[in-house]
């Protein structure tokens, strides 16, 4: 089995590339060959006897997209990408690397000739829907973005299906929840205190708060979304259909909900370490947001998310901090 | 005011052309200069006494894109599409005219400065969407081409619509239903029946129907398709909100509905010209199709189509027959 990762130094890519490599296998075929690309070339994994190339590139670069499926990897899961922030500040940027590095990499395949037709993972995101919104989003809802990111993850998911279609490869795209909670230090994405109420009070320092307590959004962990990338490598086109484009299951709650997770696990003193600053600016942007889905395609089939916040509070505890919690 | 239309030695170009030179006036403003681009330079009408610019190129073209706005049109009409079939059968030409065609002349906007804004009216069409379907199609249904062809209208619905969100064109898009009855010969077009089953019985020949009666379809005439262009170059885009895309209205009616409002205008002697002929192949790609829908937003902001098959077969009568029926 040769794997091809796009976006590999990325936190998701890399949590997929480790887990990868732990199970030493992909639906039941042996490890043998890692494809990672990124704009600079991610670090080669130790603990893997296989062989890694390690590629920085442009993915948007004909030849670099060639050279990336060159050795016709059996598996391609794209997740290289502009976040949503950048992608509304550089228009051009974001089209090149999310739209036309998505379209490279696509074409690539379809011109390696008609017996290479590999899985071909997408990561999309749940930022393909725009408000208004009816109460629970169904999985046959419009995609209408409102944003430059949503709308290229959206133009690439309708390319994809059209590739499947028509043969040029095995696709399956899948819209991830917001992830939380993301490892590292915090950043200035405006989801970003989705992450950081929980982050930084288990380590000990106070977090910012700039919303309402009734914000709510569609959450999955760092864990559940390298799990719905496996599951979805290894799901069987033709039970899938023609809708390729899967939304995630996830986890509904209000910044509320995941305070009160957070004292559960932690404790009041951890859970004080939230200091309330409302943003006007953060609000009206999250408050654009999906936040409750009915993804019935998903569940059926057999994509899991975490059942409560507190699990998805645990998946942190366990996978970044080593099980303890700063008291 | 100047006007652009691509795909202007087309059907509906050619009938755009005619309305808007016969109305002398757009929005209120006169009608001073027509830039008519087509892959062959369109012919030009007389009757207009103002300015034509007439330009066969291909709009894939940057240089081509950039030129046909070079004066700065205010209203564009893209209508410029290889149809249904040829997109399917020659992906690459579909995907260079109907996606980097539109890409091109919507960079070629962009790129001509803040300060040019001008309304975009696409012509976009049902065949963004697939079965499996409700029995009425609502305006918040997502978009799943089965068609080559329907997935590039549906992508550059998305662009469109971030390109008028970022402020770089004033888009709207409208869904045009199946068009008939279609002027000219018989062509091979899976939905060609459509059109034949009238336009040649009226004509005194005969007609080939390759489907059952019970087959559906979303109908408006050539007619009712050049006011939709019209209504939607004049529409308010405070109105319009940040969903552009809009399903247009039509008429819903089977092959028996359409065959009994033959008969009811030209005589069971007229419609008795259709002979059956079953073709499996034709039956099985329109059983696919749209065919009803809810299309609730265009009929709001005063979008019109015809009330029934009846004043269809009228409209074609008048406007290409010469109100005279072969007896």
């Amino acid at each position: 089995m040769h794997i091809l990762i796009t976006g590999a130094a990325g936190m998701i890519g890399r949590k997929l590339t480790a887990r990868l490599i732990a199970a030493k296998a992909l639906n039941d075929r042996p490890l043998e060959r890692l494809t990672l690309l990124d704009v600079s070339a991610p670090q080669r994994p130790e603990s893997f006897s296989g062989q890694v190339e390690s590629m920085g590139a442009d993915i948007a670069d004909d030849d670099a997209a060639r050279a990336a499926i060159a050795n016709r990897p059996d598996v391609i899961f794209h997740l290289a990408a502009v976040v949503s922030g950048e992608a509304e500040l550089d228009f051009e940027k974001g089209v090149r690397v999310n739209f036309d590095g998505s379209r490279a990499l696509l074409e690539a395949v379809r011109g390696a000739g008609t017996d290479y037709r590999p899985r071909f993972v997408f990561a999309s995101s749940i930022a393909v829907f725009g408000a208004p919104f009816p109460e629970s989003i169904p999985d046959d809802f419009a995609l209408t973005p409102l944003t430059s990111y949503g709308t290229q993850k959206a133009t690439v998911e309708l390319m994809l299906a059209d590739y499947t279609r028509r043969g040029f490869v095995d696709g399956v795209g899948i819209r991830l929840p917001n992830i939380v909670v993301r490892p590292g230090k915090p950043n200035k994405a405006a989801s970003g205190f989705f992450s950081s109420i929980i982050r930084e009070p288990l380590n000990g320092e106070e977090a910012v708060l700039p919303v309402d307590d009734g914000v709510r959004n569609w959450h999955a962990s760092p864990r559940a979304a390298v799990s719905f990338l496996l599951h979805a490598a290894a799901l069987d086109g033709t039970a899938l259909g023609p809708r390729i484009n899967l939304t995630m299951p996830g986890v509904c709650c209000t910044v509320a909900e995941q305070i009160a997770s957070l004292r559960r696990i932690a404790g009041d003193k951890v859970a004080m370490r939230i200091r309330r600053a409302p943003d006007p600016l953060v609000q009206r942007i999250v408050g654009g947001w999906p936040s409750r889905f009915d993804p019935r395609r998903a569940l059926a089939l057999g994509f899991k998310a975490e059942a409560s916040f507190d699990e998805i509070i645990r998946a942190h505890i366990d996978d970044e901090l080593g099980g303890r919690i700063a008291s």
